[in-house]
Order: structure tokens, then C-alpha cells, then sequence
């Protein structure tokens, strides 16, 4: 370690854009940092839904955190997953298998972000993923793409629709973007490849709770999108509840009344909840939390009566914030920036300013919306503009160069390079019983009651 | 199907190099074919050592078979299990989730493969994956890296030598390739990331009970590939016999006896074991199948009393056919081309020559060997020779233009894109028992007794 001359330690929780960035920022600060994270990556989240939908590989989005900070000789990654808070004794608590390690800290930045909020109801988990990790958007890869396959593969028409069903429950930009993605390949990439189905016969349901879509970027655009949406093919269900979730579909509550979608793939893109690290935090230092378990911080990002223990990105209840990258990315930069005016002696508590860069979604190749002031601009050029950003902001030249071979493969032409099928993923969502079919010259086979070998 | 004129149809088993190159052949054939398959995708596995060691995505060398075969109009793809082969009713059973589907057939091509031979030892499988399917690269991978990660971790010196030991069984391409490529990891991708170790302390482990690596290649090569990969820091443990494989280690008797090495990952790239369908198929036609469970076919590798019943590739006891994608792909082709020929009234029956275009196996970065005729050479130029030969049999284009942007990446430059760490997998090998300790300013913590905290 070349920075034995450091005073000061600098834990940051979190691997994500507010740590990573925060962790970036003190290059030249003369501070130890230690970048506590649960994974071995740095997740790009604005793209998981490409994973998911077989545009892009993972290692594309999710760079080794190592790597991103190799030449960084102040910062060391300790992989782990932090299971305690202590202000009192100002040290981390992390577990990696079943091994603690509990790490003294002079400056803490705690960037722990969100998960997927499932409103209480932990059984969705298990039948509609979220959208939130490596793993999710792996899952829903081999979910989705093993939906057409099974459906290729059947004979009863009820039970194709069912696997041609993709529920999509949250219409945010990351539930938007995932039905926009599915109606895409139902539409551009698959055709062609299947004998039995059409994949153009596809049903995706972008189901919302709230009245308009992307409620975020306004009136104008959140109408735009709506259209956009239905002209490619995706069925809009708001102002609808979701009531449950199981293996074979999902039971909604709107004004008609009480539905049930039959569907093998479900994607939860519903509500986010900050990691409970924050409630953690509140419950030290007597701040409040909100309903989605973010914390409320004082104007310059600290913690009130911890002048040294800031609170970034998706965890922040802040006034004006919303659970974006920027706010994250800017979070992290300034936090940084405090921590190394105070070790320098200069004066710190200048509140915290985010800068709005606008928002953006992407709805379908070629077409995106974004809100930049007062800018509201939706269609092909906010889609380029979304192309550039996103290139600009990947991590990491080789992954921008492959990603813009794949977009080019993907958005040019129309393939999808990254769509291999783990057979344990389609395995444990498929809820088929035993059906048997004999396989003859029609398209669709007619059943024979064949004695099923022992296997 | 606008194929309804086909008056025959033609089953093929497998949707590996004999099986697809069969499928591809027909394209002009009068015939419907049918390709069955386990996996939604067509694996180079020539590669797949590429993907556990970090260098190239799933998807750039598992494409999809459908879309390999998306414009061939007289094939299409049955996913499924094949249990059950019966030669009396001319029919192929397969199951697909439970489901059984019963595909008569007019001709058949069974290229089901092998799969890795645990020589009876079914409980190794557990603690040493194979590299056969998608699945086993990936899980290592995660292993690979996630042992270095355990180690930067691990504060007993003892633990971090057997996370940083790899054992790689078996001398054979496979072995030879996963051993070089770990060592190359270790010491040219991964120095510089970590700040506790030193990934170049690694220690790579070859074994076999064979007296020489890549046996097949002859003396000569095999002699400079051993010299080059000890150059590389691989450690050879020739004529020596795995006893044991479990979760901490492998047991192995060798000349100075019987000897444990402590490790976490091990890669076993031993023997292969035919498809249990060539038993199957033996079993009904009375052919005789050899140790590793191969059929002893006619020489125009047809099932004797069966003229239509074609096994290719893997599956196939053949004098002078060695276990490779060339033998595969020809005997595709072969039985293909026999079947066109008899669907048109011609003469069938020409035995099956097999061209042997030579045998290559990269043993680290710029350095290969090549056995073409009476051409024996190692080093750079067959390194170049390999490059070129799998980049032009890689199918599809775009994954042969992003393999080539990760090859430069990995071969010019350093890096290695894909190497997302999945937990799951790792938790699932590693049996490290709880310890605690605390993590101070020294790289290497000192212990400290903190009660863990509950979860």
C-alpha cells in the first residue's frame, strides 16, 4: 500500500454509481478509501434491460469494480455485504460467507442504493424478478427467450397464449423500456426463426397503478410515450392494482373490475426501497426515513449530528431528488469533495446542488423520450441523444466498443447476439404439468396417449 | 411449413457441430428436417474455455440454433430431451419440461455427443464441473474469479494458498487451454487489481495419469508444450491418478504416493463419455459399443442393419476418428450428403473418409500448437493459424466481430471484459467455515474477537 502516509479513511458502502463515483473523486484526496461492496462489479442499471432482453452481455455493463479502480492506489474493494452501521464506535460491519469483518472508518459514505419493492408482498418474488441486479436481468433473459420456446413447443392454444403473455407490472422508465424491449424482439428479431408461432402474436402488458406512464416527465411526454407504446403493440392496463402473482399469471384490479392475466414471464419493475442500511442509520441518529426507507439528510448530504457520515444516491430522501444516476453520481462527487476540503482544512457545509441533466427512456429502437430543462423532446433524435449519453457514461472503452457493435447489430439490424437460454432459469418458473403429444407432419400436433419412458 | 411436398423427413439428434452441419447440408435436400435439441443453442465448444477464463460473452459463441437455421425452410428445431430412441417403430421420444413429444422420423442422425466422464466417480461432479455446456463455463468463471476474490478477502496465509491453487484435470486441448488461461489471468489480466494479494502467487495445477500432456499431438509437440506451459508457471502432475475430489481439495496417488492439494477450484477435463443413446441404439441393433460408451458403426457410418440410422461425430467408435469438431462436422456432412442421394435415387453406401485437417490447441496467449499432415509447429505462427481457423468457423458474423474486438482486448491489451462473478455459484463451491477478524490499517487484518451480528 503506497498511501501508508494517509491520515484518514474514507469507507464507502456501495459499488453502484454514487460509491463508484464518490471512490473515483478522491484520486488525489490524501485519504485511505475502502469501497465495501456485495459485488464484484459495478452494475451500469440504466442498461440491465438490454441484458435482460439479449442486446448486450453482462460483462458489457457490469465492469469489475477492481478494474474500474485498478490504477487507483488510495482504493482498495472489500467484498462484502455490510450488515452493520455502527456511529458510535464509527466502524462497518460486512459479512462475505459467513466471514465478518468489521472496518474503523473516519469519513463514511453510505451509497447502498435501492432494491425492488414488492409492497409487502415477498411471495411476488419468487414469480415476477425485478430489475435490479446481474442475476434478475440474467433470469429474465432465459425467462423471456425460453417463453418463445415453450410456446414453439406446445400444442394447447391456452396455454401458448400464456407463454406469449409478458406482464410487466411498473411503467417507470426501466418497465417502459423492458415491454418496449419484448414487443421489439416479439416484432423485429424472432420472426422468422419459429415453425409453429408467430412471435408477432406476442401479447405484452405494461400494467401501472398510476393513471399515466413515465409520470416523471410530464403531461406532454408521458402522453407520447402511451402512444408510442400502443403503436408498437403494447397493451397499456393503468390504473391498475396488482391484487397477486403466482407461477401461472397475475390476478389485476382496475375500474373493470378483477382480472386475472394468465403468463409464464413476469417482470416486477414496480416500486424501489432503500437498502435498510438507511433505517439502520435513522435509527442512530434520530433522522427520519420516509416511506420507501430513504433517509432524510441534511443539506450538505450528512447525516444530522454526524458531520462525517454523508448519504447518497437512491437512499436520500431529499427534497427535488429523483432516484436517478445523476443524482447518485453528483451525490457521491460532492460528498468526495467535502471530505477532501475538510482533510485540506477548508471550509466545508456548502449545501448540496444537484443539477438537473434531464431524464431520458428509451421506448423502442429509434425512439426515446427526454426531458432536459425545459427542453421536452420525444422521437429519433432524443433517441440518439440517449445513444451518446449512454456511451459516453459506460465504463470503460472496451465495453463502449462492443456495446456499440451490439447496438449497431441490434438497432441497425436486427439480431440479438446475447440470448443464451439457462435451462434451471425457464425450469423454475415454467408451472407445466405433464402433457403428452405426438409430433407429426401437422404444424400443430395432435395428441397419442404414448407411455412416458422412465427416465 | 412450405415444405409440404418433402416426402421424407430426417430427425437429427443434437444440436452440437454434427448435428447442425447435418441440418445446414439438407438445405437443398427434398426432405424435412427435424432437428432435436436439449439446448436452445448451437455451442462452439472449442471456446467455451474462453468463457470460464473471462475473454468472450456466452452469446458470441452459443448462438441460437433457430437462428442459425432461421432462412432454412425445411428444418426446424424441436426442443427437448431425446429419452428414448426406437429403431422397431422408427420413432425419436423427447421430453421438454415433463412434457413428451414422439417425432417420427424416415432418417435418422444421432450426434448427441459426450459428456465428461467422472470414470464412476459421480460425486467429483459436485466439487469438480466439467467444461461441456454453457452452464459449466459459466459456473466457472465465477469460481476462477471468485477465488481470487476470497483470497484478496482470506486473512489465513493457509486458506489463501488453497484459494489461489487451481487444479485442472486432465491433460488433454481442454485442459492444456483452462490451464494457461488461468495462469495468464493470474499473471497478466489480474495484477494490479488487488491490494492484499499478489494474483501472480497463484499456483496452477495440471494433472493426469497419462506420462505426457496433449498425448494425441505426438511426442514432439507434447514435449514443447509441457516446456512452454512450465515457462508459463503451470505446474505438470504427469502419471499422476485423481483418488478423491471434495469441496476443499483433491487426493492424488502418484509415484511419491499418495498426496492431498488443498483447493477450491477445480476443473475436470478428463475423460468423455458418449451420450447414453449410443447404448440405447447398440442395445437394438446389436452394435457393439467400446469403453467410453462410442458405437461401432458401418463404414458409412450407418447402425449395421440400419442403412437409414446415421451416429456422427462424438458417439461414433470409429478406427482413426479422434474426438474432434472436423470428425463431427464431416460426419454430419457425410450422412447428410447419403441421405440427399438416396431421397434422389442415387447410389448410397460410399464409406465415410475422414479428412483430416489437422489438430490445434492454444496453450497461452501467442502461443500454440498445430498438427496439420506431417506438419508439427508450435509457438506463434500456430497461434496465428489457430486465430484465424476459429474466427472462420465461428458462425455468425457479428459474434465474429465482437470475438475479434475481445481477442485484441485480451490478447493485444490485457483486459478481460466478461468476468461477472455470480454468487450463487461461488457460495455454492466454497466451504469456508465462519472466522472473524477485523480490518485495519495493516493489508493484512489481524483477528478480533466481534460478535457477528445476526442477519
Amino acid at each position: 500500500m503506497d498511501n501508508g502516509t494517509a491520515s484518514r479513511r474514507v469507507v464507502i458502502v456501495g459499488s453502484g454509481f454514487g460509491g463508484l463515483f464518490a471512490a473515483k473523486a478522491l484520486k488525489r484526496a490524501r485519504v485511505e478509501v475502502i469501497l465495501v461492496s456485495r459485488t464484484t462489479h459495478h452494475l451500469f442499471q440504466p442498461l440491465l434491460y438490454q441484458v435482460a432482453t439479449g442486446i448486450l452481455s453482462e460483462g458489457e455493463i457490469a465492469p469489475a469494480t477492481r478494474e474500474v479502480l485498478r490504477g487507483q492506489h488510495n482504493a482498495r474493494v472489500l467484498l462484502g455485504d455490510v450488515i452493520g452501521l455502527d456511529l458510535a464506535t464509527r466502524t462497518v460491519t460486512s459479512d462475505l460467507l459467513g466471514e465478518t469483518t468489521i472496518t474503523p472508518y473516519d469519513y463514511l459514505i453510505v451509497a447502498a442504493g435501492a432494491t425492488q419493492d414488492y409492497f409487502g408482498n415477498r411471495h411476488f418474488v419468487d414469480h415476477a424478478p425485478g430489475m435490479k441486479t446481474i442475476e434478475d436481468a440474467l433470469e429474465l433473459r432465459s425467462c423471456i427467450f425460453g417463453a418463445f420456446e415453450l410456446a414453439e413447443a406446445a400444442t394447447d392454444p391456452a396455454e401458448i397464449d400464456r407463454l406469449l403473455t409478458f406482464v410487466v407490472i411498473g411503467a417507470g422508465p426501466t418497465g417502459v423500456e423492458m415491454a418496449g424491449q419484448i414487443s421489439e424482439l416479439a416484432r423485429r428479431t424472432l420472426p422468422g426463426v419459429y415453425r409453429n408461432i408467430d412471435p408477432r402474436a406476442a401479447h405484452v402488458v405494461l400494467l401501472d397503478a398510476a393513471p399515466t406512464v413515465l409520470a416523471s416527465f410530464g403531461n406532454k411526454l408521458s402522453g407520447k410515450t402511451a402512444r408510442h407504446l400502443r403503436k408498437i403493440g403494447v397493451e397499456l392496463r393503468l390504473c391498475a392494482r396488482v391484487v397477486d402473482v403466482d407461477a401461472t399469471g397475475v390476478e389485476v384490479e382496475d375500474l373493470q373490475g378483477r382480472r386475472r392475466i394468465p403468463s409464464l414471464c413476469k417482470i416486477w419493475a414496480a416500486g424501489v426501497a432503500a437498502s435498510p442500511l438507511g433505517a439502520q442509520l435513522a435509527a442512530q441518529s434520530g433522522a427520519k426515513v420516509d416511506r420507501a426507507g430513504r433517509v432524510q439528510v441534511q443539506a450538505d448530504l450528512t447525516l444530522p449530528g454526524y458531520p462525517r457520515v454523508f448519504v447518497v444516491g437512491d437512499m436520500v430522501s431529499f427534497p427535488g431528488l429523483p432516484g436517478v444516476a445523476q443524482v447518485a453520481i453528483q451525490g457521491g462527487r460532492y460528498a468526495a469533495n467535502q471530505i477532501a476540503r475538510d482533510c485540506a482544512g477548508l471550509p466545508t457545509g456548502q449545501p448540496f446542488r444537484y443539477h438537473d441533466k434531464g431524464n431520458m427512456a428509451t421506448v423502442s429502437r429509434s425512439y426515446a423520450v427526454a426531458s432536459i430543462g425545459p427542453l421536452r423532446i420525444a422521437g429519433f433524435g432524443a433517441w440518439l441523444l440517449w445513444l451518446v449519453v449512454h456511451l459516453i457514461y459506460l465504463v470503460g472503452f472496451k465495453n463502449r466498443f462492443t456495446t456499440l457493435v451490439d447496438w449497431a447489430v441490434a438497432f441497425i439490424g436486427r439480431g440479438r447476439s446475447e440470448r443464451t437460454v439457462i435451462t434451471q432459469h425457464v425450469l423454475s418458473r415454467n408451472a407445466a404439468r405433464p402433457r403428452r403429444n405426438t409430433h407429426d407432419d401437422s404444424p400443430t400436433a395432435s395428441r397419442q396417449h404414448a407411455p412416458t419412458p422412465k427416465r
